[in-house]
């Protein structure tokens, strides 16, 4: 049971994250109201505490997610008008095939493509050899962290790119629905993830030329 | 790529949702706003659609979910006031463990405590030998399903017990935390889940004793 000290650290967490909310009102004033919002931020918690590992960020990470979610459902409901096509890659995990494709699509459309990933059962962290494999191509992943997949994001997307996860998208319509066949890297040795790594490069770069017409 | 038939249909599942919101707002009127509401059944019904493997009542299960959580974080809000404690049980899987301690606590409670049950990971579905080992003892489970674990249910919460999940449940101040030591019932045969069933069954009605004096 909670001593009183350890009662004011914990209220703590859910002060930053009254706080994180608040911000979060400023930014989507006139969008969502303060009830919707705090939910967002107190469920990303929630959310990502369930299956990570390390949570020492935790609080960080659950102000990034719902900041994402609020964008996607701001932009579902015609809030936010984006020229830009919204991606949203799916995995199990969101630990190895959807964090590397949504990384490598990220680098390549520079901006011109919003850029998702989620996962139906979210591992406790990223793959270890995910990271450097990317590095090698010169492409650096920051904010990753496997996430579950939420409606809001669904909703936001124009295309949903699954990587073996099955169907575990709920399929809205006026999407674009594509199906990548690439093999699970969860443990496998190094040169297995680069030879997937480089599958998953080859759809990204041919996608690239689809979504962006130079 | 859906055809404009099957845009029909799937717009039809988006549509019972709607109007299972519109339900809901009737019900809390004056307590949460449409936006709060329409985000937990939709929110709900891919959270349940991301781990289920049958999804033919998915839209049904999502509305009695969100209905269940708006409930609690109404009673965490104060906007609801409830005598009786409110417990929560959170195994893995939501599937073994949570669920029966969670049909038990209720049978011997009677109506004289809310009982919740959640997963950190849900499984697809409930163990096979779960509801019947829980008929023998003359005790139902309808409406059970594994879910994963909400903000909204642990804030509600007086008690929270976990078995075996470890610390997959964010600690918040002024709540009673118990850890029952239970082995994983999962693909376990029949005489093992029993006598796991037994000992959650000897634990329960301990609690029952603590929180409901006679």
């Amino acid at each position: 049971m909670p001593t009183s000290a350890e009662d004011l650290a914990l209220l703590d967490v859910d002060m930053v994250l009254t706080r994180a909310a608040e911000r979060l009102a400023d930014r989507f004033a006139g969008v969502f109201g303060f009830e919707t919002i705090d939910r967002h931020v107190h469920e990303s918690y929630v959310a990502l505490f369930r299956t990570a590992k390390i949570r020492r960020h935790l609080p960080a990470l659950a102000e990034h997610f719902a900041a994402d979610r609020l964008n996607a459902l701001a932009h579902a409901k015609g809030a936010i008008i984006s020229p830009v096509p919204q991606v949203l890659f799916l995995c199990v995990a969101n630990a190895g095939r959807s964090q590397m494709a949504a990384a490598l699509l990220s680098h390549y459309a520079a901006g011109k493509v919003v850029v998702r990933s989620a996962g139906s059962q979210p591992a406790a962290e990223i793959e270890e050899p995910v990271e450097p494999l990317l590095t090698e191509l010169g492409v650096i992943m920051p904010d990753a962290y496997p996430k579950p997949l939420t409606d809001d994001v669904v909703r936001a997307a124009d295309v949903v790119i699954t990587l073996g996860c099955g169907d575990a998208c709920p399929v809205l319509p006026g999407k674009r629905y594509y199906d990548w066949a690439i093999d699970d890297p969860a443990g496998r040795p190094e040169d297995v993830v680069r030879r997937i790594r480089d599958e998953i490069n080859a759809k990204v770069r041919a996608l690239v030329a689809e979504l962006v017409p130079s």
